[in-house]
């Protein structure tokens, strides 16, 4: 039973909670190796997307890039070298979440790979990302390590990554908040559909590509790589929406989720009011549309990656009112987008400022889930997301829903916790 | 009396003049001056937007254009000689639509000025467009030709104009219907609002930028330049558009508009079937926002400039329910925006393949008005513009009907042409 005074209480937390998320002023800062900028990174780390898990219950794609990172990084010669270092745990798995990062997908990051830094300014929490790895490359999950593969990997850690570190560090900061607000009025939604995002970026950052004067090479084929990459800017305001939801880490009393997470095993949310404990339940499969006849569900992991932290900040799935062409992904249509923004709405604690939808009149998007209201209502936030083929690589995108069990085991444990110290007023 | 076979024929017509719209392949080829590139342009012929009109009557924008231009020129020394000039016929004036041109607003067009060139694919007509001349700049309208004004446009003359060229030159060909269908999906209507449009160009030739290996400073200049304009787009579709719409220039029984066009004081329209003639009727004020609290109605000119080409090919007013932000300029909704694009599809012969509109579950955009629906259901096309100061310049923006006495005309004057010629059957 709770009383009067703790509901208010919680209220009150959770108001506080989403005035940090609306407050939050992300701007992109620079590019560095994990290894430099990472807390808790070392070099024998191998970080992965979604809550914890145990090497031999990892999915394909994680399993995989684990060990398709320990080969690049020198840390083994082979597939069976690698795992063994891993079962001996002279090479440590760990969440990206754990250490204030995000991976999309896998997630899988390893100690040389450059990431996104962006910074919360207001209040000085950090949120950092792995770079986007390209529209249809191997990525450091797929299951062969193959020269291709490692090439390219090595051209965004040579190439890429310092050529945008420096047009980053000649601009000074880039306000991300600013760029999402104006992809919304442009029919993105900021998860699946990032094609107004990563062209304002390319736009806003032309400029100091060319005044950082780099080798004219390295110009024309970063220029070329992102002119191409649609998806681009997920992995910056990814960054952005970890330093975000960081700030509103830790506050009493707060049933604010921070953290929307999934291992394609197992989907995990993390509380405000509870800090840095995962509550986990069984991912859910993705319903969708896949990129080749040659696939089809059996094929595809259940939902994979770090990349609903979007959603948690009140993005991708939350603002499908804005993004009416991902309904192409889900047969849907234009009434059904409205609807699930309606509904997303049931279960955060406010609306943005800054995030307006035009196809709403310019309502705010939803903002900051709460636990209590996921339980109320039973409506779980729906997830914008790729699909992962078993051994890796993206063979489609769709919507998933989160699922129950990891919000009933939060409040449970929020109630635990709280009830005890509830005001006797 | 229109009898039945007569009605067949027009019908019949009319999907073959709409089947050129939709089938129409508009590539961008060139930069090059007018003089060079312009059917009838010479020395001494500066072109305005709208049907044509006596200097006596022109509104105060287009005059001091004129006179602008001509001092640009070098055609006069003074704003009284170059007045004196055009009085005495030395100067002579002309529609931009009477030379396969479009120019925004006033559409001041004179020698050297540097055009976009498109070409129509499968049927060879060119059309052509002065450059976007900045935003905010005094542009060739402003009542002062000072030196500020002058030394813009020298150099979008002597720069942004020939690196323009160089970089699509370099690349050959681009295909502008591909650029507005997916700017459709971003947002734009392609007239008031081109932001999408003029993002994906700029990404779309950053590469041939940097690969036609012109002057850094040139570059450095030409990349601020195009990402800072918003609405830089709109030159290169509305070329795209007159290309278009001249290909479905003069069919016999078409009552098709090809061209829908204003010049301050009259609103002008031309038929399909009925070639180059003008039929005009006195143009509307706009409704809109004004971009300072000094300017209001008092100040503008009545509608004003070539870019209603836009609404001709079914695009800008016509797909209102693409563009939602646009109805904040007109304290409107998205409810209105798409009861304007439903009441489009009334005036029009039919709908486009490849312009989708995702928020009306990828309906296609409404395309070709029909004079006989304009007439029969009292709906005049409803157009996206700009507002320009009676001394030149641009105010703010907005939307407004075209008259119905043009379309009246056209049609009278469409039955005294045909209905002698009416088959006997």
């Amino acid at each position: 039973m709770v009383d009067k005074a703790l509901r208010l209480r919680i209220d009150e937390a959770n108001e506080k909670a989403l005035e940090i998320l609306l407050d939050s002023q992300p701007v992109w800062l620079d590019v560095s190796p994990a290894i430099e900028v990472l807390p808790g990174m070392t070099e024998n780390t191998i970080l992965h997307a979604g809550p914890p898990i145990e090497w031999e219950r990892m999915c394909g794609p994680q399993r995989n890039g684990v060990i398709n990172a320990a080969r690049y990084e020198g840390l083994a010669d082979s597939a069976d070298e690698a795992a063994l270092l891993v079962e001996r745990g002279e090479i440590r798995l760990a969440p990206c979440n754990d250490h204030q990062a995000v991976g999309g997908m896998a997630g899988i990051t390893s100690a040389s790979m450059p990431l996104i830094v962006v910074e919360n300014q207001p209040y000085g929490h950090r949120g950092y990302s792995q770079l986007y790895q390209g529209p249809g490359i191997q990525e450091l999950r797929w299951d062969d390590y193959d020269e291709g593969a490692r090439n390219q990997w090595r051209w965004l850690e040579e190439v890429l990554g310092p050529a945008l570190g420096a047009a980053i560090r000649a601009r000074g900061t880039l306000d991300i908040k600013n760029v999402i607000a104006r992809a919304l009025q442009m029919g993105d939604e900021c998860h699946n559909r990032n094609s107004a995002g990563s062209m304002l970026l390319l736009r806003e950052m032309m400029p100091w590509l060319l005044k950082a004067r780099m080798e004219h090479t390295t110009l024309e084929e970063s220029v070329r790589y992102l002119s191409g990459a649609d998806q681009f800017f997920l992995c910056i305001s990814m960054a952005a929406a970890r330093a975000i939801a960081q700030s509103a880490m830790g506050y009493p009393y707060s049933t604010l989720v921070t953290t929307l997470s999934r291992n394609g095993v197992e989907f995990g949310i993390k509380v405000s009011a509870l800090g840095d404990r995962w509550f986990t339940a069984p991912a859910n499969m993705v319903d969708g549309l896949y990129f080749s006849s040659e696939w089809s569900r059996k094929d595809a992991v259940p939902d994979l990656g770090d990349s609903a932290i979007m959603e948690t900040v009140g993005l991708g799935g939350l603002v499908q009112a804005t993004a009416p062409t991902l309904q192409q992904f889900v047969g849907g249509s234009f009434a059904r987008a409205v609807a699930l923004t309606r509904e997303m709405r049931a279960i955060t604690i406010g609306t943005s400022r800054e995030y307006q939808l035009p196809n709403l009149d310019f309502e705010g998007a939803p903002v900051g889930i709460d636990i209590r209201k996921v339980m109320q209502t039973g409506i779980t936030p729906i997830i914008d997301t790729a699909i992962a083929h078993t051994r890796g690589g993206v063979i489609g995108a769709g919507q998933v829903r989160a699922p129950m069990g990891c919000f009933a085991q939060s409040l449970e444990a929020f109630y635990q916790e709280y009830v005890s110290l509830r005001p006797t007023s």
